[in-house]
Protein backbone atom coordinates (compact mmCIF):
# COMPACT_ATOMS: atom_id res chain seq x y z
CA UNK A 1 0.00 0.00 0.00
CA UNK A 2 1.51 3.30 -1.15
CA UNK A 3 0.31 6.97 -0.25
CA UNK A 4 1.25 10.20 -3.07
CA UNK A 5 1.35 13.26 -1.06
CA UNK A 6 1.72 16.23 -3.38
CA UNK A 7 2.32 19.45 -1.56
CA UNK A 8 2.52 23.34 -2.83
CA UNK A 9 6.00 23.76 -2.88
CA UNK A 10 7.93 24.44 -6.79
CA UNK A 11 7.96 21.38 -8.73
CA UNK A 12 8.62 20.06 -12.29
CA UNK A 13 5.59 19.33 -13.99
CA UNK A 14 6.65 16.99 -16.45
CA UNK A 15 8.65 14.91 -13.86
CA UNK A 16 5.60 14.83 -11.41
CA UNK A 17 3.82 13.29 -14.39
CA UNK A 18 6.41 10.60 -15.37
CA UNK A 19 6.53 10.25 -12.07
CA UNK A 20 2.71 9.81 -11.40
CA UNK A 21 2.37 7.22 -14.42
CA UNK A 22 5.70 4.87 -13.60
CA UNK A 23 4.13 4.42 -9.70
CA UNK A 24 0.83 2.89 -8.50
CA UNK A 25 -0.26 4.52 -5.70
CA UNK A 26 -3.65 3.54 -3.36
CA UNK A 27 -3.83 6.98 -1.72
CA UNK A 28 -3.68 10.66 -3.35
CA UNK A 29 -3.16 13.64 -0.22
CA UNK A 30 -3.29 17.00 -1.84
CA UNK A 31 -1.54 19.25 0.34
CA UNK A 32 -3.10 23.27 -0.14
CA UNK A 33 -1.41 24.72 -3.80
CA UNK A 34 -0.76 20.65 -4.48
CA UNK A 35 -4.31 20.47 -5.10
CA UNK A 36 -4.26 23.02 -8.27
CA UNK A 37 -1.60 20.56 -9.31
CA UNK A 38 -4.25 17.84 -9.38
CA UNK A 39 -7.31 19.41 -11.00
CA UNK A 40 -5.15 20.71 -14.04
CA UNK A 41 -3.55 16.83 -14.17
CA UNK A 42 -7.11 15.25 -13.72
CA UNK A 43 -5.30 13.41 -10.42
CA UNK A 44 -8.47 13.10 -8.18
CA UNK A 45 -7.04 13.06 -4.40
CA UNK A 46 -8.32 11.02 -1.65
CA UNK A 47 -7.92 13.48 1.04
CA UNK A 48 -6.93 17.39 0.90
CA UNK A 49 -4.69 19.57 3.70
CA UNK A 50 -4.48 22.92 3.24
CA UNK A 51 -5.84 26.28 4.87
CA UNK A 52 -6.96 26.98 1.24
CA UNK A 53 -7.06 30.79 1.59
CA UNK A 54 -7.00 31.05 -1.79
CA UNK A 55 -10.00 28.74 -2.42
CA UNK A 56 -14.03 29.42 -1.54
CA UNK A 57 -15.69 27.61 0.79
CA UNK A 58 -17.98 26.65 -2.07
CA UNK A 59 -14.85 24.28 -3.63
CA UNK A 60 -14.07 22.72 -0.52
CA UNK A 61 -17.47 21.46 0.25
CA UNK A 62 -17.80 20.52 -3.20
CA UNK A 63 -14.81 18.39 -3.05
CA UNK A 64 -16.08 17.25 0.36
CA UNK A 65 -19.51 16.05 -1.52
CA UNK A 66 -17.75 14.07 -4.12
CA UNK A 67 -16.16 11.81 -0.98
CA UNK A 68 -13.02 13.55 -0.90
CA UNK A 69 -11.74 14.26 2.64
CA UNK A 70 -11.16 17.82 3.24
CA UNK A 71 -8.90 18.77 6.17
CA UNK A 72 -8.72 22.79 6.81
CA UNK A 73 -6.73 24.35 9.06
CA UNK A 74 -6.23 27.99 9.77
CA UNK A 75 -3.39 29.64 8.21
CA UNK A 76 -1.31 30.13 11.37
CA UNK A 77 -0.76 26.39 10.57
CA UNK A 78 -0.08 26.90 6.88
CA UNK A 79 3.94 25.06 7.37
CA UNK A 80 2.86 22.34 9.45
CA UNK A 81 0.20 21.17 6.47
CA UNK A 82 3.00 18.85 5.09
CA UNK A 83 3.65 17.17 8.27
CA UNK A 84 -0.17 16.68 9.05
CA UNK A 85 -0.37 14.96 5.50
CA UNK A 86 2.59 12.59 6.29
CA UNK A 87 0.71 12.03 9.75
CA UNK A 88 -2.19 11.05 7.93
CA UNK A 89 -0.12 8.88 5.51
CA UNK A 90 1.42 6.99 8.83
CA UNK A 91 -1.98 6.89 10.40
CA UNK A 92 -2.78 4.46 6.97
CA UNK A 93 0.28 2.73 6.87
CA UNK A 94 1.43 3.18 3.94
CA UNK A 95 4.72 3.57 2.05
CA UNK A 96 4.87 7.48 1.53
CA UNK A 97 6.16 9.66 -1.67
CA UNK A 98 5.99 13.50 -0.85
CA UNK A 99 6.54 15.50 -4.57
CA UNK A 100 6.85 19.44 -3.96
CA UNK A 101 8.59 19.35 -0.74
CA UNK A 102 11.45 21.29 -2.04
CA UNK A 103 10.99 24.83 -3.21
CA UNK A 104 12.48 28.00 -2.99
CA UNK A 105 12.57 28.51 0.38
CA UNK A 106 15.11 26.07 2.22
CA UNK A 107 13.42 26.52 5.60
CA UNK A 108 10.58 24.92 3.72
CA UNK A 109 12.83 22.25 2.57
CA UNK A 110 14.36 21.23 5.84
CA UNK A 111 11.62 21.12 7.44
CA UNK A 112 10.42 18.88 5.10
CA UNK A 113 13.16 16.01 5.86
CA UNK A 114 12.32 16.61 9.52
CA UNK A 115 8.89 15.99 8.32
CA UNK A 116 10.43 12.44 7.52
CA UNK A 117 11.24 11.61 10.92
CA UNK A 118 7.32 11.03 12.23
CA UNK A 119 7.21 8.72 9.52
CA UNK A 120 10.89 6.78 10.60
CA UNK A 121 9.45 7.14 14.09
CA UNK A 122 6.45 4.99 13.43
CA UNK A 123 8.52 2.46 10.95
CA UNK A 124 7.30 3.84 7.75
CA UNK A 125 9.42 4.79 4.45
CA UNK A 126 8.92 7.85 3.33
CA UNK A 127 10.32 9.55 0.59
CA UNK A 128 11.08 13.24 -0.72
CA UNK A 129 10.78 13.16 -4.54
CA UNK A 130 12.03 15.84 -7.30
CA UNK A 131 13.58 14.97 -10.55
CA UNK A 132 16.75 16.21 -8.81
CA UNK A 133 16.65 15.09 -5.01
CA UNK A 134 15.17 11.62 -3.34
CA UNK A 135 15.86 11.84 0.14
CA UNK A 136 14.90 9.57 3.20
CA UNK A 137 15.54 9.06 6.70
CA UNK A 138 16.56 5.57 8.34
CA UNK A 139 17.82 4.58 11.77
CA UNK A 140 18.32 0.72 10.74
CA UNK A 141 20.18 -1.20 8.49
CA UNK A 142 19.03 -0.42 4.98
CA UNK A 143 19.27 -1.59 1.18
CA UNK A 144 19.23 0.98 -1.66
CA UNK A 145 18.34 -0.55 -5.09
CA UNK A 146 18.93 1.40 -8.46
CA UNK A 147 15.61 0.96 -8.86
CA UNK A 148 14.69 3.08 -5.42
CA UNK A 149 17.68 5.34 -6.22
CA UNK A 150 18.15 5.74 -9.76
CA UNK A 151 19.78 8.85 -9.70
CA UNK A 152 23.72 9.20 -10.02
CA UNK A 153 24.61 10.39 -6.36
CA UNK A 154 23.68 8.76 -3.06
CA UNK A 155 24.94 10.87 -0.49
CA UNK A 156 24.28 10.36 3.33
CA UNK A 157 24.42 13.25 6.04
CA UNK A 158 23.44 13.01 9.83
CA UNK A 159 20.06 13.53 11.40
CA UNK A 160 20.27 14.41 14.66
CA UNK A 161 23.86 14.17 15.63
CA UNK A 162 26.43 11.34 14.65
CA UNK A 163 25.95 7.93 12.96
CA UNK A 164 28.40 5.21 14.69
CA UNK A 165 29.42 2.61 12.93
CA UNK A 166 28.44 3.20 9.43
CA UNK A 167 29.53 0.51 6.89
CA UNK A 168 28.76 0.92 3.37
CA UNK A 169 28.99 -2.15 0.86
CA UNK A 170 28.26 -2.11 -3.17
CA UNK A 171 29.78 1.51 -3.42
CA UNK A 172 32.15 3.42 -5.35
CA UNK A 173 33.50 4.34 -1.72
CA UNK A 174 33.11 1.48 1.05
CA UNK A 175 33.23 2.43 5.03
CA UNK A 176 33.60 -0.34 7.42
CA UNK A 177 32.74 1.12 11.25
CA UNK A 178 32.89 4.90 10.27
CA UNK A 179 31.68 7.47 12.77
CA UNK A 180 29.91 10.32 10.38
CA UNK A 181 29.81 13.53 12.76
CA UNK A 182 27.75 16.66 12.07
CA UNK A 183 29.72 19.18 10.62
CA UNK A 184 32.03 17.82 8.72
CA UNK A 185 30.76 17.11 4.75
CA UNK A 186 32.23 13.34 4.15
CA UNK A 187 29.86 10.68 2.94
CA UNK A 188 28.95 13.09 -0.07
CA UNK A 189 28.56 11.94 -3.90
CA UNK A 190 29.28 8.40 -3.26
CA UNK A 191 27.94 6.04 -6.24
CA UNK A 192 27.00 2.86 -6.64
CA UNK A 193 28.55 -0.08 -8.11
CA UNK A 194 26.02 -2.69 -7.46
CA UNK A 195 22.52 -3.15 -8.39
CA UNK A 196 21.97 -3.22 -4.21
CA UNK A 197 23.85 -1.56 -2.29
CA UNK A 198 24.23 -2.38 1.89
CA UNK A 199 24.09 0.45 4.45
CA UNK A 200 24.40 -0.42 8.10
CA UNK A 201 25.36 1.60 11.32
CA UNK A 202 25.34 1.25 15.12
CA UNK A 203 23.76 4.04 16.24
CA UNK A 204 21.98 7.40 14.91
CA UNK A 205 19.91 8.86 11.99
CA UNK A 206 21.20 9.34 8.10
CA UNK A 207 19.77 11.36 5.39
CA UNK A 208 20.00 9.41 2.61
CA UNK A 209 19.95 11.73 -0.54
CA UNK A 210 19.95 10.39 -4.19
CA UNK A 211 20.77 13.44 -6.45
CA UNK A 212 21.99 14.78 -10.31
CA UNK A 213 23.48 17.29 -11.35
CA UNK A 214 20.66 19.38 -12.87
CA UNK A 215 22.91 21.70 -14.88
CA UNK A 216 20.89 24.47 -13.35
CA UNK B 1 37.62 42.33 8.86
CA UNK B 2 35.09 39.86 6.08
CA UNK B 3 35.84 37.14 3.74
CA UNK B 4 33.55 36.55 0.63
CA UNK B 5 33.65 32.86 -0.92
CA UNK B 6 32.00 32.37 -3.97
CA UNK B 7 31.71 28.59 -5.03
CA UNK B 8 30.29 27.19 -7.69
CA UNK B 9 27.05 26.06 -6.99
CA UNK B 10 24.55 28.45 -9.42
CA UNK B 11 23.33 31.68 -8.24
CA UNK B 12 21.37 34.54 -9.80
CA UNK B 13 24.27 36.65 -11.27
CA UNK B 14 22.11 39.53 -10.84
CA UNK B 15 21.60 39.08 -6.83
CA UNK B 16 25.36 38.38 -6.79
CA UNK B 17 26.25 41.39 -8.46
CA UNK B 18 24.16 43.78 -6.04
CA UNK B 19 25.08 41.78 -2.84
CA UNK B 20 28.81 42.29 -3.80
CA UNK B 21 28.62 45.70 -4.32
CA UNK B 22 26.42 46.60 -0.93
CA UNK B 23 29.17 44.59 1.04
CA UNK B 24 32.71 45.27 1.76
CA UNK B 25 35.41 41.99 2.00
CA UNK B 26 39.20 42.22 2.70
CA UNK B 27 39.86 38.77 1.06
CA UNK B 28 37.81 37.31 -1.27
CA UNK B 29 37.83 32.70 -2.29
CA UNK B 30 37.14 31.40 -5.27
CA UNK B 31 35.95 28.04 -5.40
CA UNK B 32 36.33 26.12 -8.31
CA UNK B 33 33.61 27.11 -10.96
CA UNK B 34 33.21 30.34 -8.81
CA UNK B 35 36.14 31.52 -10.56
CA UNK B 36 34.07 31.30 -13.74
CA UNK B 37 31.55 33.83 -11.91
CA UNK B 38 34.94 36.03 -10.67
CA UNK B 39 36.38 36.31 -14.28
CA UNK B 40 33.01 37.53 -16.21
CA UNK B 41 32.67 40.03 -13.38
CA UNK B 42 35.71 41.87 -13.28
CA UNK B 43 36.11 40.22 -9.29
CA UNK B 44 39.86 39.66 -8.25
CA UNK B 45 40.12 36.45 -5.90
CA UNK B 46 42.69 36.44 -3.25
CA UNK B 47 42.57 32.71 -3.06
CA UNK B 48 40.94 30.25 -5.49
CA UNK B 49 40.53 26.64 -4.43
CA UNK B 50 39.44 23.72 -6.58
CA UNK B 51 40.22 20.33 -8.76
CA UNK B 52 39.81 23.03 -11.81
CA UNK B 53 39.58 20.06 -13.74
CA UNK B 54 37.63 22.73 -17.07
CA UNK B 55 40.94 24.78 -16.38
CA UNK B 56 44.45 24.40 -17.71
CA UNK B 57 47.47 24.51 -15.64
CA UNK B 58 48.94 27.44 -17.89
CA UNK B 59 45.46 29.11 -16.36
CA UNK B 60 46.30 28.19 -12.71
CA UNK B 61 50.43 29.32 -13.02
CA UNK B 62 48.80 32.39 -14.68
CA UNK B 63 46.75 32.93 -11.16
CA UNK B 64 49.90 32.33 -9.11
CA UNK B 65 52.01 34.58 -10.87
CA UNK B 66 49.34 37.27 -10.70
CA UNK B 67 49.67 37.01 -6.42
CA UNK B 68 46.66 35.38 -6.54
CA UNK B 69 47.01 31.87 -3.91
CA UNK B 70 46.33 28.60 -5.25
CA UNK B 71 45.35 25.78 -3.80
CA UNK B 72 44.36 22.97 -6.42
CA UNK B 73 42.87 19.31 -5.64
CA UNK B 74 42.53 16.03 -6.99
CA UNK B 75 38.44 15.91 -8.02
CA UNK B 76 38.05 13.22 -5.47
CA UNK B 77 38.19 16.18 -3.09
CA UNK B 78 35.61 17.90 -5.23
CA UNK B 79 33.04 18.02 -2.76
CA UNK B 80 35.48 19.09 0.23
CA UNK B 81 36.22 22.73 -1.55
CA UNK B 82 33.63 24.63 -0.35
CA UNK B 83 35.24 23.36 3.28
CA UNK B 84 38.50 24.18 2.56
CA UNK B 85 37.51 27.45 1.57
CA UNK B 86 35.95 27.91 5.15
CA UNK B 87 38.90 26.55 6.61
CA UNK B 88 40.83 29.30 5.17
CA UNK B 89 38.13 31.80 5.95
CA UNK B 90 38.12 30.47 9.53
CA UNK B 91 42.17 30.68 9.57
CA UNK B 92 42.40 34.56 9.08
CA UNK B 93 40.00 35.03 11.59
CA UNK B 94 37.64 36.84 9.38
CA UNK B 95 33.40 37.04 9.44
CA UNK B 96 32.64 35.37 6.17
CA UNK B 97 29.96 34.91 3.49
CA UNK B 98 29.40 32.33 0.97
CA UNK B 99 27.83 32.98 -2.19
CA UNK B 100 26.62 29.85 -4.35
CA UNK B 101 26.29 26.98 -1.75
CA UNK B 102 22.57 26.81 -2.56
CA UNK B 103 21.72 24.88 -6.36
CA UNK B 104 19.95 21.54 -7.61
CA UNK B 105 21.49 19.10 -5.37
CA UNK B 106 20.27 19.15 -2.08
CA UNK B 107 23.50 17.43 -0.39
CA UNK B 108 25.56 19.69 -1.55
CA UNK B 109 23.42 22.01 0.16
CA UNK B 110 23.17 19.91 3.09
CA UNK B 111 26.81 19.18 3.00
CA UNK B 112 27.27 23.21 2.82
CA UNK B 113 24.96 23.93 6.47
CA UNK B 114 27.52 21.25 7.57
CA UNK B 115 30.39 23.39 6.99
CA UNK B 116 29.50 25.75 8.49
CA UNK B 117 30.02 24.27 11.46
CA UNK B 118 33.53 24.61 11.78
CA UNK B 119 33.70 28.18 11.39
CA UNK B 120 30.90 28.01 14.71
CA UNK B 121 33.27 25.56 16.70
CA UNK B 122 36.06 28.44 15.80
CA UNK B 123 34.08 31.16 16.74
CA UNK B 124 33.81 33.05 13.46
CA UNK B 125 30.30 34.01 12.25
CA UNK B 126 29.61 32.48 8.44
CA UNK B 127 26.25 33.04 6.48
CA UNK B 128 25.18 31.07 3.53
CA UNK B 129 23.56 33.74 1.07
CA UNK B 130 21.47 33.41 -2.31
CA UNK B 131 18.75 36.40 -3.16
CA UNK B 132 16.16 34.01 -1.40
CA UNK B 133 17.78 32.43 1.46
CA UNK B 134 20.47 33.18 4.01
CA UNK B 135 21.89 30.60 6.94
CA UNK B 136 23.69 30.51 9.53
CA UNK B 137 24.46 28.48 12.66
CA UNK B 138 24.58 29.44 16.23
CA UNK B 139 24.96 27.81 19.83
CA UNK B 140 25.16 31.01 21.81
CA UNK B 141 22.18 33.76 22.63
CA UNK B 142 22.31 36.32 19.88
CA UNK B 143 20.74 39.15 18.10
CA UNK B 144 19.20 39.12 14.32
CA UNK B 145 19.11 42.24 12.80
CA UNK B 146 16.92 43.46 9.66
CA UNK B 147 19.87 44.45 7.86
CA UNK B 148 21.64 41.11 8.57
CA UNK B 149 18.27 39.43 7.94
CA UNK B 150 16.75 41.48 5.35
CA UNK B 151 14.22 38.89 4.43
CA UNK B 152 10.69 38.29 5.07
CA UNK B 153 10.88 35.23 7.51
CA UNK B 154 13.12 34.02 9.66
CA UNK B 155 13.24 30.08 10.92
CA UNK B 156 14.85 27.79 13.12
CA UNK B 157 15.77 24.14 12.71
CA UNK B 158 17.77 22.13 15.35
CA UNK B 159 21.30 21.57 13.27
CA UNK B 160 22.55 17.77 15.65
CA UNK B 161 20.20 17.47 18.24
CA UNK B 162 17.67 19.44 20.42
CA UNK B 163 17.85 22.96 21.41
CA UNK B 164 16.69 23.26 24.93
CA UNK B 165 15.20 26.36 26.63
CA UNK B 166 14.60 28.48 23.62
CA UNK B 167 13.61 31.82 24.19
CA UNK B 168 12.97 34.83 21.17
CA UNK B 169 12.04 38.07 21.34
CA UNK B 170 11.01 40.67 18.98
CA UNK B 171 9.56 37.87 16.80
CA UNK B 172 5.91 37.45 15.51
CA UNK B 173 5.70 34.06 17.90
CA UNK B 174 7.85 34.53 21.01
CA UNK B 175 9.02 31.62 23.07
CA UNK B 176 10.26 31.30 26.24
CA UNK B 177 11.86 28.28 27.18
CA UNK B 178 10.84 25.73 24.42
CA UNK B 179 12.54 22.94 23.59
CA UNK B 180 12.93 22.78 19.75
CA UNK B 181 13.55 19.20 18.78
CA UNK B 182 14.41 17.36 15.91
CA UNK B 183 11.68 15.87 13.41
CA UNK B 184 9.14 18.47 14.24
CA UNK B 185 8.75 21.28 11.92
CA UNK B 186 7.71 24.15 14.25
CA UNK B 187 9.86 27.79 14.37
CA UNK B 188 9.17 27.68 10.93
CA UNK B 189 7.99 30.67 9.12
CA UNK B 190 8.29 33.69 12.00
CA UNK B 191 8.94 36.90 11.43
CA UNK B 192 10.95 40.00 13.54
CA UNK B 193 8.80 42.66 14.53
CA UNK B 194 11.50 44.49 15.80
CA UNK B 195 14.82 45.88 14.20
CA UNK B 196 16.94 43.73 16.68
CA UNK B 197 15.36 40.59 17.85
CA UNK B 198 16.91 38.09 20.72
CA UNK B 199 17.16 34.47 20.41
CA UNK B 200 18.54 32.35 23.49
CA UNK B 201 19.05 28.69 24.23
CA UNK B 202 20.29 26.48 27.08
CA UNK B 203 22.02 23.93 24.96
CA UNK B 204 22.28 23.31 21.61
CA UNK B 205 23.04 24.16 17.93
CA UNK B 206 20.63 26.39 15.82
CA UNK B 207 20.17 26.50 11.97
CA UNK B 208 19.48 30.20 11.53
CA UNK B 209 17.07 30.95 8.07
CA UNK B 210 15.99 34.21 6.48
CA UNK B 211 13.89 33.44 3.71
CA UNK B 212 12.00 34.46 1.22
CA UNK B 213 9.13 33.32 -1.04
CA UNK B 214 10.90 33.23 -4.49
CA UNK B 215 7.83 32.97 -6.54
CA UNK B 216 9.54 29.88 -8.08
Amino acid sequence: MRTLIITGGSFDRAFAASFYKKNVYDYVIAVDGGLDYCTESGIRPDMIVGDFDTHGNDDLDGYAREGITVRRFIPEKDDTDTEIAIHEAVKRGNETDVLGAFGGRLDHTLANIHNLYFALANGIRARLVSADNIVFLENKPFEITREYFPLKYVSFVPFAGEVTGMKLKGFKYTLDGYTLKPGYSRCISNELTDDTAYVSMDSGILIAINSADSGL
